[in-house]
């Protein structure tokens, strides 16, 4: 099993996700929809992380949940961590043994809170210390970078929040993911095809905004991990405030720009810095006038609600960063110098 | 008035914060401390939102308040922004004008919320919308990237700090940073002859962990802003999980390890990056250790609590950032392409 097979993985995994945990997540909607939470108290690692800031946008959105990113080092380190009151404390890790993301919910049980794990292994240490277990499904995730399983985390907090909110509209929308990702998942050989100008480049910026911020961090991992390009990710917003200070003629931005409320803001950044600064642009995008910028440009799904959009949008990501990594002769199934479970205290 | 006296004019200027500040401080420490507060909500971008990144670890560790970085596009581009309750609000920013970051503070006050500005411009939008102000008193700031205000902001989160534990000792190790940052402004000199080494440098990462955290990320938007430099922030939990396989002989690893609950766990990764990478190492601390595994060491004040060093340990950084933009001919009061008051929506 490969890198290039679990990204193909995805649509199948994540149906089956749907179909199988839809009532254990209806339930456990239920049962802590009454709980008074003022905040969610989230606590991950790495492609984990990326899949929080996801929830950030989401529960936020959707759901009216304040999210606070957990430090774990807090936790770990110093003497006395935050005090968690009137938290919901989720954590999310695919193995469920990062000593550091168990500490957190320990804590936050402990201190009375309401503990959710979101996880591929629900045997794992992680998920017998938390109150609900959300079951990621993905299967075995063999090669070292995640990408099936960052997927899978993504339609768990959506299905999470669409059980909150008891809406059937948006039990509709995520029974199409898979459809939607299917689609995407045709450019593989196109996008094989274009990461050839790429070879050379030694460094980029990632940008994304609203729901597509987590697409940018994690777009960015794929290229670090993998090509071992500098990938820097941003939000749009901050990126103006000063990095933008970095771009010269020719320095590659991409950007994922799905159609939605935050696409306006960030056609007009891409704008800029096409026509000012010169910029090389990679856009994912299913809006024309974004592509239309861009030196290369991949398209996803007409019609998919923005906030369903960082499931579908990272596919082409992922194969960016696969292709590239065949394309420079590095090994996609196992990166220099890292492992798969990491023990962060 | 230049940027380089700016950063030298940071000593007088928080000894002013401390003397002119504390009794307001102190009061506001007391209306606000018996208000029940489940959690920080702040809102801040850039240089401020590194302060954050501060008020993070030292509200959470030595207060015990959970904090949340808030999401400013939630409040502005999305229909429903999270409901705040049991929420302390806080907004930071410099100019004060940010309308995204008024809008958060705006709508945690409509809420309920107790809300605070900490900005150098007590007359503005900012200060107006909130229930309480900290005046950082940095004075003008005319360089375009900043500095005295980031020291500011972090002198006032420190100070709050203080205040709400009641704590003399705080407030004696707090009348202590203007001498250790004047003893670390020493190092001009030396600074400038170690940046030649780096005049062809074109990315590297920066890590830090704990209270340097912020310091790490401030350190990179400096470098971003004034050398163009591809400069990404990490903590060294995050960094080990993944981007480290960017890692191969020379890559240029800048990392800020000042004495503290964190220091062993952050020697053992700049042992591995040098011994086992062939990282390229420079390093700022106040451990003899640390700074003996890199190329190019500045040094911090032996003593120092870990709780105060991100105060002084960001002088040889910013030093670090303004002597390799003059290294390179760039303008270190005007960067290009970016303006001092940003007004994102």
């Amino acid at each position: 099993m490969s890198l290039f097979d679990e990204i193909f993985e995805q649509p199948a995994r994540l149906s089956h996700l749907l179909d199988q945990q839809r009532s254990v997540i209806e339930k456990i909607a239920r049962e802590i929809r009454d709980r008074n939470v003022d905040f969610v108290f989230l606590a991950a690692r790495g492609t984990s992380d990326n899949a929080g800031r996801y929830a950030n946008y989401v529960w936020g959105a959707l759901n009216q949940l304040p999210l606070a990113l957990a430090t774990p080092s807090l936790f770990t380190y110093y003497n006395q961590p935050p005090v968690l009151k009137n938290a919901r404390v989720v954590g999310v890790s695919q193995s469920g043994q990062s000593p550091d993301i168990v500490s957190v919910l320990e804590a936050g049980k402990r201190q009375g809170n309401l503990t959710l794990a979101i996880t591929n292994s629900p045997d794992s240490p992680l998920a017998r210390a938390a109150d609900f277990v959300i079951d990621i499904m993905a299967g075995p995730e063999l090669a070292v970078a995640a990408t099936k399983t960052y997927t899978a985390e993504l339609m768990a907090i959506a299905m999470l929040s669409a059980a909150l909110a008891k809406s059937d509209l948006m039990w509709g929308q995520l029974g199409q993911v898979a459809g939607w990702m299917d689609e995407t998942l045709q450019q593989s050989r196109a996008i094989e095809q274009v990461v050839q100008r790429y070879r050379y480049m030694p460094q980029c910026v990632v940008l994304g905004r609203g729901y597509n911020y987590a697409t940018a961090f994690e777009w960015a991992l794929k290229l670090k991990e993998l090509t071992y390009t500098v990938a820097e990710p941003y939000s749009s917003a901050d990126f103006e405030q000063g990095p933008v200070a970095m771009i010269s003629d020719g320095f590659p931005v991409l950007a994922v720009a799905a159609n939605g409320s935050v696409l306006d803001s960030l056609v007009t950044s891409l704008e800029h810095l096409k026509k000012n600064l010169m910029a090389e642009l990679v856009v994912i995008s299913n809006n024309q006038a974004a592509r239309s910028l861009a030196q290369a440009a991949f398209t996803i799904p007409d019609g998919m609600p923005e906030w369903l959009s960082p499931l579908v949008s990272i596919v082409p990501a992922q194969l960016f960063a696969y292709h590239l990594t065949v394309a420079r002769g590095y090994d996609a199934n196992t990166p220099r110098t890292i492992r798969k479970v990491t023990e962060t205290r």
